[in-house]
């Protein structure tokens, strides 16, 4: 039920997916998401989110939309918490993404995460979700109420 | 066949909405897009590109792709150019985004497009296209073979 990526232990759905960046001259392109892409499961909404240096924004689980992030600019620390099946160990998962890592993140539904940034100018996220956002679909929790040291570099 | 835009002359086809910017705390939420959303016709692929100051990229033109570019960080000027029906009257057409002009361009197949990094730091693109990029369904064009003033502010 686990994967292993790395020697690291994958919440199960979780995706971490190395993305090109093509070099051209006056300003690279950089790839985000091809709909024939691991991930993929349809495409809802696209927005961008920022966060500013050091602020956390947390926690949020969605019922039934799958989740893609990229960060084209900046550093963002993710962290991810499953709950689902009731597993005591293993259930967190750190994941910083930038342009020197830069990758796509896919969260399947019903795992809560927060996210942080990390660069003292604002960061920015993508997300390419398989649904629209409507409210009834977002569950949210006080950030206190999932342990997490947001404080540690 | 043309529409008019706040006395603008537009290409047929060609469309320019505006998008929300969500004030929150630590962070502004940005829309890019929503599958019912004006514009959307299919999600193939999703990719950034980036655009140093002043530096031209010019022109291309999609044979079936649906183009809809958001401009999440600096500012770019869009060049497009219509010969599709031969008109030799409002054949070109000039679009600045930037978060203070924050919408969506989508351009149809068949019109040749080119963009010019604004801001002195390097600007950048997300294209939601309608299908994945290959190479046969795009044709390129130098920048001298369709004339425009990019020297003009």
């Amino acid at each position: 039920m686990k994967k292993v990526l790395s020697g690291l232990i994958m919440i199960n759905g979780v995706l971490i997916t190395p993305l090109k960046i093509i070099t051209v001259k006056g300003g690279d392109v950089l790839h985000a998401m091809k709909s024939s892409d691991d991930g993929f499961s349809g495409f809802g909404e696209a927005y961008f989110s920022v966060i500013d240096y050091g602020v956390v924004k947390a926690w949020k689980r969605h019922k039934k939309m799958q989740i893609n992030f990229i960060v084209p600019k900046g550093k963002i620390r993710f962290v991810l918490y499953n709950d689902r099946d009731g597993h005591e160990v293993n259930n967190y998962q750190e994941v910083i993404l930038s342009l020197n890592n830069y990758s796509r993140l896919t969260i399947p539904p019903m795992i809560w995460f927060g996210f942080q940034g990390l660069a003292e100018e604002s960061s920015m996220l993508l997300n390419l979700a398989s649904l629209e956002h409507t409210i009834n679909e977002v569950d949210s929790k006080p950030i206190d109420e999932i342990k997490y040291n947001w404080e540690r570099s």
